[in-house]
């Protein structure tokens, strides 16, 4: 299914995926007067304390997914890791936004280099490898330094290893023997930047002023906005994302991270097809936030302009701080309700106006 | 109960009353880490779509009542007609703010304006009134026009009658024959403000910026900050504001409505024990908003600063001109998602950043 339709007031929206990313657009959604229904295999899922319908079920479950479709008016997920076949059941019975060519596209790295590539669009020099020998091989197209990166299920520098020199690849790649890599140049950049775009399903475009985005061991630390980058830098990011969604007809928010190089050049570093963490400023620097305008866009209502109302620095709060976000008043903060505050697990985040 | 208590990240929150102040009191919870629990005797109350943890009883159930209050941390109410014996109920089991002082005092107009006059505080002349006679009687103390109220129960301008001459009393009488009543001076006013004020559990004050109102029959329309009054009548509305709820001992937001005379004189014309219909632009205009301010005071972790970034223009939404709000994209739109869209009945609102 791929109807054009608004959604009037009291339809429910469907969210594959219960984690921080579900439940902010869960709220939006409540805010938009939509009921929401969240699905998610964990029974504890942070999202599923924010809706009174939700389902506790694998993402493989097809008699569960078609009930789920079935009572829902529109779908979407928080993120890009949902199998495709999950997408298939459910677009059988409702419209699912994004659609399945930017799941896709984005969920497997290669998938998404490749694509880049084809669209002529900057992104770091990179070899796919398939095995311990293939691994070994890349050394003779690409000097290192390296970045070998799983094609899938990567997220916060999960999946991820650097390498730092021809020596160093034989034990890294031994890391890596039964599964489909990707190598990238280490691209040594002077900052990373992201664009939060949102498209509608008429075609229509917004776009978020773009963050300036730090991180740590693989992992967001902050983004703030303006980001320190020359107007033609942004105008160039923005135009680089318009031209990714609308090749991949989009619908919905999309993350987009790039790098800047030190000669000022902008190399796409990865696609989300979702909300994104580095576009959380705009629930206190924006009248309409990420989150809103995503709900807005897969429901066919209009979306707004993206207009930015103050200066935003962003902060990530990673694992136990979580329990010292009950002293802070200087910050709009969000905690996710997650029960198990591991080392470096994303428990909530901060927004500061400067 | 009134221990003084700050409650960790991962507590659960009971809201008694599950209308569009209740809905947007669990989101911010929610927002903040908390679990929360509705407790409304209408089934489809709209709070109840955004939590998995709801009762559906009579305010006057004690046995739900006790296992409601046993299995939430802190209680709060959403509006300033649940009867006190409700919260001396809950009051047994866990802590509830605002206190049953500010309860009673509020939830009775003549007590209302018994504890302004006490306290020294601008409002309208006014008399009371318990039957007909005594409603006759009033124009011997207080020339029309005046405005003639019941004392409990009145809201959105029902239970209200406007007597413009002493030929008009005896027909306006006759309709509250059985109900206590207050005959208050009709003010002559320039234009209409609010203050939302929130006090913690320490005494610790934050005032947002005064709003300025706009009523029609008796329903705000809009509110904007911010207000056309000069800094020392919004300074005099802030001191007002103080010194009531430090004499109450009050803990959470209030808002206050005044009127300003067209001598620029300051009267108090009404106290709501919760988060204020005109205080839904702090949403858009300022990084902590009410809803988030209140849950801080009543959780006992510290609040923030009030400080407003933006301008805003706050519209209410009735009757059936929400189903228009699908077309509205400049403006951040709440709907509040109940079903049935009376003409009259607040349905929603929008936020304009100006």
């Amino acid at each position: 299914m791929s109807e054009k339709k608004k959604l009037p007031v009291g339809s429910v929206i469907g969210i594959l995926g219960g984690g921080q990313l579900g439940k902010l657009l869960s709220i939006s959604a409540s805010q938009l007067g939509f009921k929401t229904h969240i699905f998610d295999p964990d029974p504890k899922a942070p999202a599923k304390q924010v809706t009174n319908l939700s389902s506790t079920f694998d993402y493989k479950d097809k008699l569960a997914l078609a009930k789920f479709a079935n009572s829902v008016d529109v779908i979407t997920f928080e993120f890009e890791n949902i199998p495709v076949e999950t997408i298939q059941i459910c677009e059988e019975f409702t419209n699912v936004f994004p659609n399945i060519k930017s799941l896709s596209t984005c969920q497997d790295r290669s998938t998404e280099k490749k694509f880049l590539h084809e669209m002529n669009i900057p992104s770091s020099p990179f070899v796919t490898a398939k095995s311990f020998h293939e691994i070994l091989q890349s050394v003779n197209t690409l000097d290192p330094p390296l970045i070998l990166k799983t094609c899938r299920f990567g997220y916060d520098g999960k999946g991820q290893k650097i390498i730092y020199s021809k020596e160093g690849i034989e034990s890294a790649a031994s890391e890596f023997t039964d599964t489909q890599v990707i190598l990238e140049k280490l691209i040594d950049f002077k900052l990373e930047i992201s664009t939060i775009i949102c498209r509608d399903m008429y075609g229509k475009i917004a776009v978020f002023d773009p963050a300036e985005n730090q991180h740590q061991n693989g992992i967001l630390i902050e983004s703030k906005v303006p980001a320190n980058i020359p107007f033609a830098l942004a105008s160039d990011a923005i135009l680089i994302a318009s031209k990714i969604v609308n090749a991949l007809e989009y619908v919905g928010v999309m993350g987009i991270e790039f790098f800047v190089t030190k000669d000022n050049e902008l190399l796409v570093n990865e696609l989300a097809p979702r909300v994104h963490n580095s576009g959380h400023w705009t629930q206190s620097g924006c009248l309409i936030n990420q989150f809103e305008q995503h709900i807005r866009a897969i429901s066919g209502w209009p979306i707004g302009n993206g207009k930015r109302h103050s200066n935003v620095l962003m902060q990530n709060v990673l694992g136990e701080s979580v329990k010292a976000l009950v002293n802070d008043s200087d910050s709009s903060v969000n905690i996710y309700g997650k029960d198990d505050p591991r080392e470096g697990r994303k428990m909530g985040h901060k927004n500061y106006i400067t």
